[in-house]
């Protein structure tokens, strides 16, 4: 096998601080189905979200170190709070193309606002950051972008409480500042938060573009791809498993959420201790 | 000076996830005056309540042995996740004394029943773990436990909605099912919970006794130092920090929610890498 046929087949390494990434992992298996994935939940660090940037990019090369072991091809940050915080660190130390959800949620919210009012939901250091605003900015200066830390939607998501009046009222003041300020474009800058769009989509009306950041990462992974001529031209392998988990502890929960959520059934899912990486 | 005066003076070395066994700390305070406090947080790696036995041994040893680079004479385990999951492990390993959060938690309880129906509400693990049931049980065999998680608590105490309309309807949710099956007393199982207390008694009404194993445990702990005569009997020495902090991430933070709740000014906290131990 020529070197560059193994690059095409080697998989795409994806990795989050849990389950929230695999709505990124979905995208990427609805719009790349030729693609193979080896997908890693560090569920035994999470949240990501309250965390500092020194330990978020001491985390990031850990679970970089061990994703080389799994002969990767390219690597996406499927965490807001990782691509916001360690994703310009890590890049360049890495050989292999590397991207977050960040830059591709940005650019899309900057191509959709008319009235360059941008709304921002996320966990308090994807906010804290100003990660979207100073990304949307360098892009468009003229844009104003204002962030909301939600706290409570990943809890709310893990309830399973995705259409309850609860979570109603909880998002409804969430994004009363910000349906306030004017906004036309709201960027979802959590991966769990697609999974509320519906309801998120009630309280915000139609006249406001939801950017879903999983949605667009998938897109821009498969730009990167050809752009690099790595992308995978033929089927997947039969017999060889194409997408495969990884954890950094409980295992029996992740794979109850990934079931929910991914189009197919998950099978079998490793524990690790990232740790020693 | 003796090693008996040395090991009096020593300090007690608390440890949680987070911010949450501040609420123990802050019981020591007011009910042992005397005693010096080494407090750790692991913030860099909470929560814990979603967390497997097995990690959850591997992080208290690891903070055990960093406590012991302090000078502590007794170690108070104050989460009750890591008191359900690891303190039976660790307890073997030390020769100095070790109490966590839910033995006092459930003698009490055990005590306060008259109809022997007790309630505990925690984070999953504690719950999943039922090690309040089998403690209770192994008190009184009579007594029936029922359990209820409420992961959306923690959030909601961090958010500061203590006496918001959303947690009084959330915490009626959590509380239904075990007021229906008329428990007269209800263990506040996670050390966030105490700080709900007021809401959880207007739901729960005067008839149910609310059992706070942060309280209960300093008193525990007050008895465990008289019996092996460490008990410190005179003043804390003047010049000598009586309260030190220490956390795995995230200091300013910490800061803030110990500010809010001890009664007393933090002045200085340590970030310490906690891997390294």
């Amino acid at each position: 096998m020529s070197d560059k046929k193994r690059d095409c087949e080697a998989a795409i390494g994806v990795f989050d601080s849990g389950v929230g990434g695999l709505t990124v992992a979905r995208e990427i298996m609805r719009n790349l189905p030729n693609e193979r994935i080896v997908y890693f939940g560090d569920t035994a660090r999470l949240p990501y979200g309250s965390k500092s940037k020194e330990t978020i990019i001491r985390f990031s090369r850990q679970i970089i170190r061990f994703l080389r072991t799994q002969d990767v091809k390219a690597i996406v940050i499927a965490c807001n709070t990782a691509s916001a915080l360690a994703l310009e660190e890590v890049e360049k130390e890495l050989d292999i193309p590397i991207i977050g959800v960040v830059k591709p949620g940005a650019r899309v919210a900057a191509a959709a606002t008319v009235n360059n009012l941008v709304g921002v939901i996320g966990t308090e250091s994807t906010i804290h950051s100003h990660m979207y605003r100073q990304t949307i900015q360098a892009i468009n200066p003229d844009i104003t972008v204002f962030g909301r830390a939600c706290p409570l939607f990943v809890p709310l998501v893990e309830e399973g409480w995705l259409k309850d009046p609860v979570t109603e009222e909880i998002a409804t003041r969430y994004l009363k500042d910000l349906l306030d300020q004017g906004i036309d474009t709201l960027i979802l800058g959590c991966t769990h938060y697609p999974l509320l769009r519906s309801l998120i989509r009630k309280i915000t009306g139609e006249h406001v573009t939801l950017v879903n950041p999983a949605y667009e990462t998938a897109k821009a992974l498969e730009r990167l791809l050809e752009k690099k001529g790595i992308a995978n031209p033929g089927e997947k392998e039969p017999g060889n498993e194409p997408y495969r988990f990884f954890v950094s502890d409980a295992a029996d929960k992740f794979k109850n959420f990934a079931n929910s959520i991914l189009p197919y059934d998950v099978e079998t899912i490793q524990k690790i201790n990232i740790e020693e990486y």
